[in-house]
């Protein structure tokens, strides 16, 4: 862990009854955390609880006498069961006040002058006595600032554009402020596809000298099967060490590295546009997943130019003009019919490259020689395709989503004139070896 | 809230230090809520810490001697960080020992034995004396219970198919009869798609009287914009009230219920097949969004016969027929666009229903007339053909998937002989109109 870790107990308190019912993933707790990563302070504790003010409150004593910064999040709304303000009054001891700077926000933001407004509308300008308000560029709901037991705590909305606004800007200012805290000097990134977080941190640890990992910091951010590899450097004298170790990783990771910049769909594309050349596509088990990813990226259209969507046999053959008697002979899901989906797309397009893949999903279909988990994938252009055959053994959508991004890759290796026959080693917290061309 | 509830105090202790550095959507801990919320027991308290086993161990102190039932996710695993075990150990009291039962179970699922194993192989093994094993019928680290404090305590792995297997069934098991739980004796399901959650809500305690919703819980599950909303009946006396009430929701949410039972895609697969009819796909904006989501349920191979991403202005005159000085004259985003493509999905497939979209998606490309959001949907037969304009606010992957979502429901509705100009409201914290025809 890097010298800059743990100087500074940090910690989070999330309200709200839904955070407890497991009604809403908690991606506000993730966002914060990443953010107070990024500026070298890590988690300590993450206690939730539900909408309810004596629990809110006696959380709020505990965690203030052992932390040095806590993020509150969640119950500064305008309805009845939002109790946070009342609760933080509660745990300093004081009571709830309107704060003026928070009537003028909300009449501002609304309009509505305050003594003419109904019961609830200001609610949101109560804050305990001596709170100070934190500005909220795009909501009616300040947040607020007070210290307690010598812990900054720093009260933010649930709502997450309101939060993010909040934390991203006058809260992460205020906190680099108080603790004197350094930014990242420089963050490098690699975005890997192919090699699980637990292994590339193994390659890593093994070449890279602890010590150097102790002035820059090896973090990870996962989207499976793509893992976003970060180096950080919080000191300019770190720089050239950095950029040392940042040469070391690449040529240890080598042709997994997807890109330094973007993920896989944006770097496929980027890839295409630089060679000036467009793409077909031609779906079967995916579904149409791939042009989904490829079209996430704006500015698809310069770079796709059609995809087919072939689920039936009947649509491979009227579509794509791949033989029936192919399709009757062999099933859907073999070297020549996705060799022939990708002929096909070429033929019906005027596409530079192909790219198809044929497989089965699951949970029915699986067969000893072809099990649940086979996909075949094609890819090329008129001069020469390649195919290649992969096993993902995931549910459904997961394996649609995992062969959407091999068939992307293969591409991607193919545009960038690398190798197209090397493993995937899709993680799972085992690092099994998921899939062998 | 129903009186079922907050008679047994349980809490979560999450940990790991991914939970800490927001790599990952705690996901785990959602699912624990939601199975426990199944058999009346709400969450009180949840709390993350970092792998570090004075941490845990403080952690498992406080929480056992305010709760009646812990559990812990997380740490089980064999690598050095994994500390939960030695944790709970230090909470009790007691020494670590390799359990026999475990020793046996680790063995038969990796055909090793103890006594040649290397160092780290059997470190799943050790538990807290005293404490029992909970079986694992998916993985080598096996759970344990431990009382502390008069708490039940379950430990369990962080790898969610161990845990999930473990919680459902073992461990389930024996929270039902340690605390003689009832099960729900019935539940209902509504999947809603066009009115929020926080609207819905609103809507039913609008007409369900507060004491009927003291006997039938109404929960909700949201994967925005589909909102599930849960009628839950704990007692066998209540029966008839849940069906009364089912059938009063049921007429207040009316035709924006999808189904009692499955989500959008797999209740137009459904509708489809009920007719035996196919569908083909005219994508431009969602670029086979659409597609991947009608394959993302079994079989849509009976149902969807084609998919036309067609992404360019080209590939819309080539694939579909879109009439290329419509394009130069009008874009491609306006009605007659939609309906060209929908006419030439039908025409260049043998499907019986065409259903296309045209939007934008943004970040570029919006005009005053046509803002960023603006989509236009077509659908229909060989008989008729219907269009609609929607304008869905929000940022290009979610503008796709809504407008995904809504394309579906829009088909949906035809099936049923529903009407298909209603508003959708799609649910944001505030309530807005983000939609209408």
């Amino acid at each position: 862990m890097p010298r800059i870790f743990n100087k500074i107990k940090l910690g989070l308190l999330l309200t709200g009854t839904e955070v407890m019912t497991g009604d809403i993933l908690d991606s506000n707790s993730s966002f914060i955390a990443k953010e107070f990563l990024g500026v070298g302070l890590r988690i300590q504790v993450k206690v939730a609880v539900p909408d309810e003010k004596g629990q809110i409150s006696q959380e709020i004593i505990n965690l203030t006498q052992s932390l040095d910064l806590l993020i509150v999040n969640g119950g500064l709304g305008a309805t009845l069961d939002d109790v946070t303000a009342a609760a933080a009054a509660d745990a300093c001891g004081v009571e709830l006040a309107a704060h003026p700077i928070a009537v003028a926000h909300i009449e501002q933001r609304t309009g509505i002058k305050k003594e003419v407004a109904q019961s609830l509308q200001f609610k949101q300008a109560l804050m305990p006595v001596g709170a100070e308000p934190i500005d909220n560029p795009v909501g009616t709901a300040l947040g607020f600032y007070l210290l307690l037991h010598g812990c900054h705590c720093y009260f933010t909305p649930g709502v997450p554009l309101e939060m993010k606004a909040m934390v991203t800007g006058p809260i992460m200012r205020q906190v680099m402020e108080d603790f004197a805290l350094k930014k990242p000097v420089e963050i490098l990134r690699f975005f890997v596809l192919g090699l699980g977080e637990s292994r590339i941190q193994q390659i890593i640890q093994g070449q890279v000298p602890a010590e150097t990992l102790e002035r820059i910091f090896l973090g990870f951010r996962v989207e499976a099967p793509m893992v976003e590899a970060k180096l950080t450097c919080f000191e300019q004298e770190d720089l050239s060490l950095l950029h040392e170790t940042a040469a070391v990783v690449q040529s240890l990771l080598s042709d997994y590295i997807v890109s330094k910049a973007d993920p896989l769909p944006a770097r496929v594309n980027q890839l295409l546009r630089a060679q000036g050349q467009s793409l077909a596509l031609a779906e079967s088990c995916t579904g149409g997943l791939i042009g989904s990813y490829i079209t996430s990226v704006a500015g698809a259209s310069d770079v796709l130019e059609a995809g087919f969507v072939t689920y039936s046999y009947q649509s491979k053959t009227k579509l794509l003009g791949v033989p029936a008697d192919l399709l009757a002979d062999s099933g859907a899901v073999c070297k020549e019919v996705v060799l022939a989906m990708a002929q096909g797309a070429l033929t019906q397009s005027s596409a530079h490259w192909a790219l198809a893949v044929s497989g089965i999903a699951g949970p029915g279909g699986g067969t000893p020689e072809k099990p649940i988990g086979t996909v075949f994938i094609a890819w090329g252009n008129k001069e020469k395709i390649i195919t290649r055959k992969l096993w993902i053994r995931r549910e459904r959508t997961q394996f649609q989503h995992y062969t959407a991004m091999a068939a992307l890759d293969l591409l991607r290796r193919q545009l960038q004139g690398l190798p197209t026959d090397k493993p995937y080693y899709f993680d799972s917290l085992t690092n099994h070896l998921l899939s062998m061309g």
